[in-house]
């Protein structure tokens, strides 16, 4: 380890460069096996002639509850997402809970009814699970660990390693409304605003776009860290040059109003019901055609393109005609955010 | 939900009385689907042509480090052991990591350290993960949640539901050491001992005995609630009696001092690398001496036996030849022992 990074630090936490640091520095070479080290939402198994996909996340969000949400169904849609972004068909999920002393029951009744409805809505069973308590001060309330199983079907080989050259990248909707919304409810900021979390399942418009096509390369949800880390962490990994076009980001005007008001780029901003999908030219009408044909998709946009040159790395041409680099987020923009 | 259940108290995580009300009473009745509400230490899954185990557990032990072993290999151990019980080879392992701001990165280093070693002596790989970082006080050190797949070979039904009258009652090692060496840790009591945590991987034992016998009808590790609540749990599930007999079960003579120092039952202490099998009476000869024949089996033995009446109950026939009834763990010995 490098000695700047003695102590763990919410930056950890981000998603941003310290998150990719402390896992690609330490968490990855820890356990130093193929399947972990490619960095994909989910693990790819073969498991007799089945491919599973696997996949963990914990979720600490706070508030707990809030506008479109809470944690509980935030955990059984990202854990679903993470499962379906490598084509898999979700089908099982676990349920890990961690509780304070003193939770009130009745919050925990809603959540786990909230639970079973994002879970029959995406067509996934809880079927194993695990309750801890701890004393006061030892959590904030209640942590839900959900990981989850899924079955990628033949053929399908869809992974953040697979963008190529002349790609384009579609964005399933406007940006940035989960991470805002918390934002704005555990700030307390003063602000009449319609704005609710995105946080839904993207497992049935992955079936439907891979069933219009199979010239999709690579898919992602944009969580902490939001679009901006997403798209480096892609460039990364696929080892290409990444150009988008800010006027092409579709983001809601109340959502941009909050960004500008405190001086947060959207872009960076966490998202739980979008995704983030690297087609092929020849395919790209026909998959956002797909996309904008279901529940969650019709704000859905061609945002950028793969190049040829600067790879690795994420060019963004802005509004007033200008070419800038769009690096991972760096530093912690807002902890707790899932 | 009954009123005298507001809000979650420690006793909620003690895996006895109260655990196993709020479980039934709350968690699985929010799911309800026949898999979880088998409530075994692993949901069995048929995926394709395979049958596969799945189970999570989170790990909040307290202190992290302990003679024996520490919250990395406990988490690896305790999630190959639920996958074990099934019958299941345990294959692969996620990660989830709730770390709180300050906390030591080289303390994270020897926990990951801990738990790679942990994996390669279990044969399994951890091969997904999630790392999320949370303020001061809103968790207390590391916690560590690790769910887990296995695959079940054909033709086994090894399940808490299917002990049946006659079997004999197996436990494959001397009982209560991790519960006694966490409690004199936190609570520093001053005591000269050479008492280690169990902590080890079974599933090597697993395989061996099921390879030594098709007469093993049920299994489970006695972890929170200790053996006393572990065999009710089964005795319930099967809808069968249990007589233990209190000479047998074994003991060391370290253990039971602190025990009987502290005020404390045995029976109740939470066991990390123990399991109970029942086993038809006519190969439990066999499966004991494979049992012996391990490296955390040798001082494996016959403990009871199925009965034909007071189904559901447990019964111990003490030294001094009294008959009395070993209940769940009701109220909380130990939190966070796991």
């Amino acid at each position: 380890m490098t000695t700047d990074m003695e102590k763990i630090v919410l930056d950890h936490g981000s998603g941003g460069k310290a998150y990719f640091r402390l896992i690609s520095d330490l968490l990855v070479p820890s356990f130093d096996n193929p399947i972990l080290a490619r960095l994909d939402d989910s693990a790819v198994l073969d498991v007799g002639k089945n491919r599973l996909a696997f996949s963990t996340d914990t979720y600490v969000v706070d508030p707990i509850f809030f506008p479109g949400g809470n944690i509980g169904d935030l955990a059984v849609n990202g854990t679903v997402n993470d499962l379906a972004m490598s084509g898999a068909v979700p089908r099982y999920l676990s349920l890990g809970l961690i509780l304070e002393e003193g939770f009130p029951t009745d919050d925990l009744e809603k959540i786990l009814r909230t639970m079973k409805n994002a879970a029959a809505k995406a067509d996934v069973l809880i079927v194993t699970g695990d309750t801890k308590v701890v004393p006061r001060k030892a959590a904030d309330k209640i942590y839900i660990n959900t990981s989850g199983i899924g079955i990628i079907p033949d053929g399908l080989n869809i992974s953040g390693h697979n963008a190529r050259c002349g790609d384009k990248i579609i964005i399933s909707g406007t940006i940035a409304e989960h991470g805002i919304i918390i934002l704005i409810q555990r700030e307390k900021i003063e602000f009449e605003s319609e704005i609710t979390s995105d946080t839904a399942p993207l497992n049935s418009m992955v079936q439907r776009i891979i069933q219009a096509s199979d010239g999709i390369h690579a898919l992602r949800d944009p969580t902490r860290g939001g679009v901006g880390t997403t798209l480096n962490e892609i460039a990364i990994q696929s080892n290409i040059g990444i150009d988008i076009y800010e006027e092409s980001i579709p983001v809601k005007e109340e959502v941009a109003a909050v960004c500008r008001l405190l001086g947060i780029d959207p872009l960076y901003v966490a998202n739980e019901g979008r995704l983030i999908a690297f087609v092929s030219p020849d395919h790209v009408e026909k998959v956002l055609d797909a996309i904008r044909r279901c529940e969650h998709g019709k704000d859905a946009a061609i945002i950028g393109e793969v190049t040829s040159g600067h790879a690795g790395k994420v060019r963004m041409k802005t509004r007033i005609g200008g070419l800038r680099i769009v690096d991972m987020l760096t530093g912690e923009q807002l902890p707790r955010i899932c």
